[in-house]
């Protein structure tokens, strides 16, 4: 088999990438080949030397088709600008999120129609296909309203993913992702932040900003999980699926509080002490206007699964950032 | 006012034509200017004799642009390809259903760069961005999940559109028609003609096949009503609707069996006879995926109507094509 992955320089993409180094057969068959795609250079797993490392930028006109003329057999798909920057910079995100995933869409139908091919496809959606007002848990059958550009570019490439899966030029699966926590690496300014932030920063012994009350609900799972809907993505029987290309993964909501408690069980009071509340109401504005939970049922059925409390989620993250112990 | 018409050759386009020229405040504000827009040349109304009107391809990259230099403060776009054309050429359905509409949103988006323009964009979108299974009635909520081409490049359309609107570039609203019945002129080859060649060819003497039986049910108005939909959205005030721009619009559930006891009411059994059952089995499994009813209560509650019977859609056939007798 030989695996493609776009985005792989990602923080989703890096692990997903060593995942498939660590274990040979992870997706289910055995890894012949590993191309890596991302605009900054990804790197190379150890475990994997043979990795093919390229640095392209998939909006740039051309540079889908020579990627799938590799004809990779499977293609995790994870390039993207995030939320906040396709909405300050909307041309930008419409060219990267939207543009270059119809290009890698086009490419593939293209080198189908050159030589039969249909490769499958693996493309990291999120749940900010949705916009407020939510019932109160979205179902498999809610309609997708986004209130963002990002979202609705998301939205839009499930749809030719749809499309595409049911002209048969390729096999495709839309990932709807909950909020990856604790997501590694510095705080950053996303306003989603705060979310991994409250908890990676104390297990660190440093500081966090809470710039939300305790009351806030969201939906999460870790990066091991996101990881793992990808694997299994992978490997599934997608007759099993149908026509409904697009799937909300399983995920855990849980409030601010909750996640607070659950740092105070597995770090202690010190930890929770770390935590500064500077409430900020831009903020607390944006976040009102997310998903709290879903019935992500059709995902469970189908075998995707996600943690089921956020002592379970720090430990992931203890586990595999923090070398298994703080 | 200056209203534009895109797709004012259709068979839409040209009933709503007729309206603006007939009643110079049809769209709640004198029309001044009217600029009508077509691959095929659309013919000017003799009631609006100083009506503009342009022979262009608005798939045609550069297309967009002149148009919205003109600066219209109403944008009617009716321009497709067909369901089925969609369907059969691929790269058609997409270059003018997909990119036309988005060249002329941007096209938009980039002449309020320019100097501030905010125009009112009216889109005709449809039920095809449905597909099955259903619930008895589809809600206003209900997911967004065609099962054709041209199904997914309205519901992309849609998703634009709101962002669109989301950033005000311009003023959106996507209107999702029933299947227009009856249409007139000659019997055609779209899967959905027998609706209308079963009360249209009767009600002028003439032979007509019926390809499903009587139990099919499906959603309908009149094209008075598609018109109506249209000049309804031009007039509304806008921020009633909120975010969701794109609106089901009412319609009519029917059965075909109904369709024929109408026709018996308003013509008698004479022309009831004229239609000739010869089953189609590819009509028949094409058409079993179509919606057959809808709760539309946002656009009822926001004033949008449609008939509430077939004898009320064979009348106006009567009445607006055949000089109101039969
Ligand atoms: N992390 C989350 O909470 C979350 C939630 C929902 C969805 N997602 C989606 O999952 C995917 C991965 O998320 P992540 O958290 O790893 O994001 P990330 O920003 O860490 O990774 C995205 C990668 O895409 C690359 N990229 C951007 N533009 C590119 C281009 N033009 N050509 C090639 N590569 C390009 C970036 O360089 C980056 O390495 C994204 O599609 C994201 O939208 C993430
Ligand atoms: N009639 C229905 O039952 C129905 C139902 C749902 C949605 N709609 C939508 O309503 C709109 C009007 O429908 P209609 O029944 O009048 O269709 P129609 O086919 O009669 O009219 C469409 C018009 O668009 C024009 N057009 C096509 N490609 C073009 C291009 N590249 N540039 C400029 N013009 C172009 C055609 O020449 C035609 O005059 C369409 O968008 C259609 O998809 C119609």
């Amino acid at each position: 088999m030989h695996v493609m992955v776009i985005g792989a320089a990602g923080m989703i993409g890096r692990k997903l990438v060593q995942s498939l180094a660590a274990d040979g057969t992870a997706i289910g068959a055995e890894i012949e080949r590993l191309t890596l795609v991302d605009v900054v250079a990804p790197s190379v797993p150890p475990a994997f030397p043979m990795a093919e490392a390229l640095e392209i930028d998939l909006s740039q006109p051309g540079s889908a088709a020579p990627l799938v003329a590799r004809r990779p057999d499977i293609i995790f798909h994870l390039a993207a600008v995030v939320s906040g920057e396709a909405e300050t910079d909307f041309d930008k995100g419409y060219r990267v999120n939207l543009d270059g995933t119809r290009a890698l869409f086009e490419a593939i139908r293209q080198e189908g129609e050159r030589e039969p091919y249909r490769p499958r496809v693996l493309f990291a959606s999120s749940i900010a296909v949705f916009g407020e007002p939510f019932p109160e848990k979205i179902g498999d059958e809610f309609f997708t309203t986004p209130l963002t550009s990002y979202g609705t570019q998301k939205a839009i490439c499930e749809l030719l993913l749809a499309d595409y899966t049911r002209r048969r030029f390729f096999d495709g699966v839309g990932i709807r992702l909950p909020t990856i926590c604790i997501r590694p690496g510095t705080p950053n300014k996303a306003a989603s932040g705060f979310f991994s932030n409250i908890l990676r920063e104390p297990l660190s012994g440093k500081e966090a900003v809470l710039p939300v009350d305790e009351s806030v609900r969201h939906w999460f799972a870790s990066p091991r999980s996101a990881v793992g809907f990808f694997l299994h993505a992978a490997r599934i029987d997608t007759a099993a699926i149908g026509p409904r290309r697009n799937l909300t993964m399983p995920g855990l909501s849980a409030l601010v509080g909750e996640e607070i408690e659950a740092l105070r069980r597995v770090a202690g009071d010190k930890a929770v002490k770390l935590i500064r509340r500077e409430p900020d109401p831009a903020i607390r504005r944006i976040v009102s206007g997310w998903a709290t939970d879903f019935d992500a049922r059709r995902a469970l059925a189908l075998g995707f699964s996600a943690e089921k409390s956020f002592d379970e989620i720090i430990r992931i993250h203890i586990d595999d950032e923090l070398g298994g112990s703080i």
